[in-house]
């Protein structure tokens, strides 16, 4: 017998993957959480029947979703992280010499725990005690509506806005991070598909824009999700990311990013940049 | 009753698109040939299980594989392309002003003839009776073999290397290419995943380099292949592609491919660049 593990990428694609073994399945307060191991990717974390990450490939989400805004940032000292209960974002995070204080506020107890288990390479930072990073498990939109001028960089890393991710695609949670942020801060979050979600793109990238000087939008292959091409969008208050790497910090040792990748990720396709107008 | 069709991208890994209707199956000398009315990418060519090109992206791969070398050239006049019996990559070649001739020898007539019938946007330079266009149904290898200092630019616009396309992904073959093309010509060729065919790319790149001065890898985002992302090597006499369009020639209307995006389609993730090392 095979065992198949399919994303319904729309109501007319799939992507399915053979799996080795089921490692967990949950069902949360949230959502069903599941680990596979597949053979293509390795070990993969799935949401809602959506595939999050896998050993594989999420060096290419983690590193671009944070060494973008960190290194667009001259000093990125206090880093907030919503979603991300996987890990792999923090981790990149708090690389960054300059960062003191790497807070993550994730929904979902269940997928932090189920990771710091089954994905030990990607939630290392959360298992190893590391002083920078404090962990809570909590509502992203209820911590960011208490904040106030407060963080360098924010970082968006929630799954779709369908389920508990909803509520993180809308104009008065983008009040609330720019009301977080510091007078030079950015935010980053992950915005689906060109391909597939290009309503939800022109919505919040005009929501984003009502708010932030300097709205940026970048991609990133990732191969397990839906089209293979993924869309970051930037809200600045002052830097522009689409420059490159302010200032001389240290390279540091990536699988996907470099300082070069850095301005070319925001070198959009015709059709997209279209949308954007 | 949902009709879906599925391809193995690997043995452990396959992409699905739900199917309104199957246009055309047939049996070649060489290969299953069908066109398929797809839910989320319109009408699709299908070669022994492989989505080739759909009507919603193939826009991408042919602008792609056609712009990015012709302007490269300062003036192509003489361009060939081996394979690409759909006939997208030909309709992007003859938009150029500077091209005089474009021929195409594509071994698969079956192939060409359900193209013209059922992909009329993709076929229409080779229904049109264009002036420029000289259509042999033929052996590629055969006709590089037969062709010296003739062409400004070679496309091979080939399936995969497995099946009729097997030998066109050969030295022996791209010593023919480099026999074939003028002093300062190019030649491009699709070059697979770099996820999933990084041998195959390695060994073609040195391969193409032991032959040609230049030789550079650049990327597209195309949904259908697998990953999501694929490979292009252009292998040059000359002309580097990777700094830009030469002279000043028209833009031509585009949805993907733009001047700027001709530079980042070379800057290359750092797995990719330690894969060509």
């Amino acid at each position: 017998m095979q065992l198949w593990c399919t994303e319904n990428q729309s109501d007319s694609l799939g992507l399915t993957a053979r799996v080795k073994e089921t490692l967990f399945t949950g069902r949360s307060e949230f959502q069903d959480v599941a680990i596979v191991d597949t053979y293509q990717f390795g070990r993969m974390l799935v949401l809602d029947g959506v595939f999050q990450t896998s050993v594989v490939e999420e060096f290419i989400y983690h590193e671009m979703i944070a060494h973008v805004p960190l290194y667009t940032h001259p000093n990125p000292q206090q880093v907030l992280v919503i979603g991300g209960g996987d890990g792999g974002t923090i981790r990149e995070v708090v690389r960054h010499d300059s960062v003191k204080v790497a807070e993550m506020v994730e929904i979902d107890g269940m997928v932090v725990d189920a990771c710091k288990k089954y994905l030990p390479e990607t939630s290392i930072a959360l298992n190893e005690n590391n002083p920078k990073v404090r962990l809570k498990i909590g509502d992203g939109i209820k911590h960011m509506k208490e904040a106030e001028n407060k963080y360098d960089v924010i970082i968006v890393d929630c799954s779709d806005p369908i389920g508990p991710g909803e509520g993180l695609f809308t104009h008065a949670f983008y009040q609330d991070v720019f009301k977080a942020l510091k007078p030079d801060g950015l935010f980053v979050q992950q915005t689906e598909s060109p391909f597939y979600h290009q309503e939800l793109i022109q919505r919040l990238t005009k929501d984003i824009a009502s708010l932030f000087p300097i709205t940026k939008l970048y991609l990133a292959s990732i191969p397990i999700y839906p089209g293979g091409l993924h869309c970051f969008t930037i809200g600045s208050k002052q830097y522009d990311p689409s420059t490159g790497e302010t200032g001389k910090r240290p390279q540091l040792k990536t699988r996907y990013y470099h300082a070069d990748l850095h301005k070319s990720c925001f070198v959009l396709p015709n059709f997209i940049r279209e949308l954007l107008k």
